[in-house]
């Protein structure tokens, strides 16, 4: 109390002083206890990031209303005390929005929520009490921060272009368009290029004409053929940089044939000089930019894929995701393989891969779904290097769509799934006709809010899937919509979200 | 030659190398010459800020074309070469779109250009033969780069803000909220607030609501009121902040009711703690970003300002016009009174305000028009210091939208103008209802595209007006279509852009 001065006696009074200093001190403590961790959540092919991300708040915050958390041990352990949003960390960035998507989900009908664009973050503050820690005997709760920041998947798979020079990404985008299913929606485009002279002076008007129809066939890509390789990734969610001619490049074929010399020496405003510098450009201000601002400080990263579409799209689809898969990884090894040498990795300690629209096979089906992402992944993994980051894959659903059982066919019980389809009643038809279970046993009891059928969609292969697989075209999933009747102050039905957060933060709370 | 390398000599060939040496050379040569110039243009009032880029690069482009710029002395004596755009120097800033602009203006029915979004770029390379230079023996040409940016005036309007505190700021903009013209939207926003104990603990919602309650506010004061004091510029064109907590803060009222003490100790979770922290970084995050990146780079900047709409408005508007003219003379006035200290301050040294439309009145009101933009910045003048920056004042227009002549009203000579009026048919009949000529002089032969009328839209009063003037209300103009029959390839037809372009670039062509 010495070195108290006079005039801060004066300021406060001494009681208040007393009690300001007593306050620092438990805070000291608290802060001794405390954890932070930055998950950042990111997806392929249309996952469902936003209903993964609403659950996960959702499961915590309403923790004890109808809470199926049995393998978070938290919550098990009865250690899980309760948890609330609090203001996020960065000011700058756009808030998630828990709130819409909620009422996207306990709206009559229920609607999946809208995507998201962007980044956009949510922090939550989940307080428990200290089982294992060297405080156990300290009266006090401790807080787990939990800062979670959505980001698209492109972002993520842009990163792989630091390590490429424009020669490098030009020929391994070009090699992409030349093959199915890409090469039919690229010809006119690449007949375009095929007439330029690389050296000529550049009109900026028509690289801007061209760079708009290479995002226009990005979009394609993305949209209609459901691939997951979109590169660059700011191409189809500019911002603020729409119009900007940093997103106004694309790959130029054949540059492998051209002199090295030459092609060193092309000045700036030839056509190759500007599509290079702009690639720099675009490197340097959006990708390390992203790398630098974001993907440096995330903790733990979980990557949502969706299996299930690329099943049903076929081959090449399915070829693609696996392409994604390997570019992903490359981020996350560490060493003359990877993409960052450790000295400047990001400080990533826990990557989950998690399936989702497990609820979209049935249960059964779990096993296969696993070992298909597994493989997905593993046969990367012995060229990589994942020293320092603990790999899991999980099949999961976020927000559970439907109900499993089991139905007669053909005198034999088989599991089938009972939900709501969100294509038309004549789609879904369509759709279903290849499914294993003849027209006549769906349960087309049409409701107002669409279609309700019980259905088999087939079975997920557990190895990648050979020519012969696609051949057959076996598998057959339909798209459900959320089940009616959810409610805002009771917990989502889920698959395997308890496993999730028992990777993700569990040890953050002992 | 002997410091060359043999295996320089041996990469290029001698010959090569003997070119590229004297290339050097004349390099050397016409970097002494050149000159560069960062031209920052804004507007105020949708003040036609996208018509007034589009005009200036066109006259510049196609000079020879029917140019009309016998006041810009390059042109007048012979000295001008060519003008071309070339490549912008930023990457990440959108460029500004000259040939949609141009494409609506040729158009048939002729329209006037989208208004831009946010900041834009464009570079324009312009040859000249010097004359006075030094090295006027010199064969070689010399080029003006001209940089052009264009930004939204309400960033402008945000640079006080960095010397204001948040009580500051938040009793200047509620003082406004509370007067007319805003106080009657205002009150409901105000009442809510009213309600709220400042040092209670914020709920994120409850500020996200009031703040998107704010920002609906700005966008009425903006466009239903037609007002100029927008603050904070950001919220009505939030572009990838959208969502984010640094737009999600607004005025307070009566802050400095409040114990001072208290004030300062309020905790930073509580309502008046996370309205202060918002504000701090917005000014940190945008506001001084943008002062930055952007305002420190201009050499000269030109102020578009509407003064037509607030007269047609009325007395709340404009002065609204006139408290927004003294915002931004702050930033440009050093010193005590100024805005930055003479060392931190931005480079501009040249300062245009430019009444636009000036074809919308007739042409012996463009004296009393310039006398108006006078009196709005020369009562601020006395107080600021503006010792390195020429300000001058020009009534223009643009593109000219109308033709002006004679017209017989009861027996007299009287000056009007004609033009194809934006309103609908039956909207022009009220809008002209007050107009000196009476209604049956209008010449309505009505054109398949819009009604072309001939009018006298009234007097430019030539000083502040004061309250009698408001009380007769004997001003009213029109907007007009632009003239049919433009061409991409000729001059666009305008008022004084020659003088405009003698300000602010002829003295870096000598």
């Amino acid at each position: 109390m010495a070195l108290i001065s006079k005039s801060l006696i004066k300021k406060y009074g001494l009681d208040k002083l007393k009690n300001k200093l007593k306050d620092k001190g438990k805070e000291l403590l608290r802060h001794t206890l405390d954890q932070q961790v930055t998950l950042a959540v990111t997806g392929l092919s249309r996952s469902g990031k936003t209903a993964f991300i609403t659950s996960l708040v959702n499961q915590l915050i309403n923790e004890g209303s109808g809470t199926k958390l049995s393998f978070f041990d938290p919550v098990h352990n009865g250690n899980f005390i309760a948890a609330k949003r609090v203001p996020q960390k960065h000011f700058h960035v756009p808030r998630f929005d828990y709130d819409s998507a909620m009422s996207a989900l306990t709206s009559e009908p229920a609607n999946w929520p809208k995507p998201t664009h962007g980044i956009s973050e949510l922090r939550l503050a989940i307080r428990y009490q200290p089982k294992n820690s060297i405080l156990k005997y300290a009266t006090d709760m401790a807080t787990l921060t939990l800062d979670i920041t959505d980001y698209p998947g492109e972002w993520l798979l842009d990163l792989p272009m630091l390590k490429q020079t424009y020669q490098e990404w030009s020929k391994q985008t070009h090699e992409l368009m030349k093959k199915a299913p890409r090469a039919e929606y690229s010809k006119s485009f690449l007949a375009k290029l095929a007439k330029i002279d690389p050296f000529s002076t550049a009109s900026e008007e028509l690289l801007a004409q061209l760079a708009q129809e290479y995002s226009a066939l990005l979009h394609t890509f993305r949209h209609t053929l459901g691939l997951s390789v979109i590169q660059p990734g700011r191409f189809i969610l500019p911002g603020d940089l729409a119009g900007a001619p940093i997103l106004e490049f694309f790959p130029f074929p054949a540059l492998e044939e051209l002199d090295g010399n030459d092609y060193q020496n092309a000045p700036d405003d030839s056509f190759i000089g500007m599509l290079r510098s702009r690639y720099l450009e675009y490197k340097e201000q959006v990708v390390r930019k992203f790398y630098q601002e974001h993907f440096l400080r995330f903790d733990r990263q979980i990557v949502l894929a969706d299996c299930l579409t690329p099943l049903n799209k076929g081959k090449e689809s399915f070829a693609d995701l696996e392409l994604a898969m390997s570019m992903i990884l490359q981020s996350y090894s560490y060493g003359k393989s990877g993409l960052f040498s450790r000295l400047f990795s990001p400080k990533i300690d826990k990557l989950l891969f998690a399936a989702t629209k497990a609820d979209h096979v049935t249960p059964e089906q779990h096993g296969p779904m696993v070992a298909l992402l597994n493989q997905l992944i593993h046969q990367n993994k012995h060229q990589l290097n994942f020293e320092a980051v603990k790999v899991k894959t999980l099949a999961i659903a976020s927000v559970k769509a439907t109900n499993s059982g089991l139905s007669k066919h053909k005198g034999k019980d088989i599991p089938v799934i009972q939900g709501r389809s969100l294509a038309k009643a004549s789609a879904v038809n369509s759709n279903s006709a290849n499914s294993n279970i003849s027209h006549s046993d769906v349960d087309e009891s049409t409701e107002i809010f669409g279609h309700k059928i019980t259905v088999f969609p087939g079975a997920v292969p557990s190895q990648l899937p050979k020519d012969d697989y696609w051949q057959s075209s076996s598998f057959n999933f339909i798209d459900f919509a959320p089940l009616s009747g959810l409610n805002k102050h009771q917990c989502l039905p889920h698959v395997r979200m308890d496993q999730v957060l028992q990777f993700l933060i569990a040890d953050k709370m002992i």
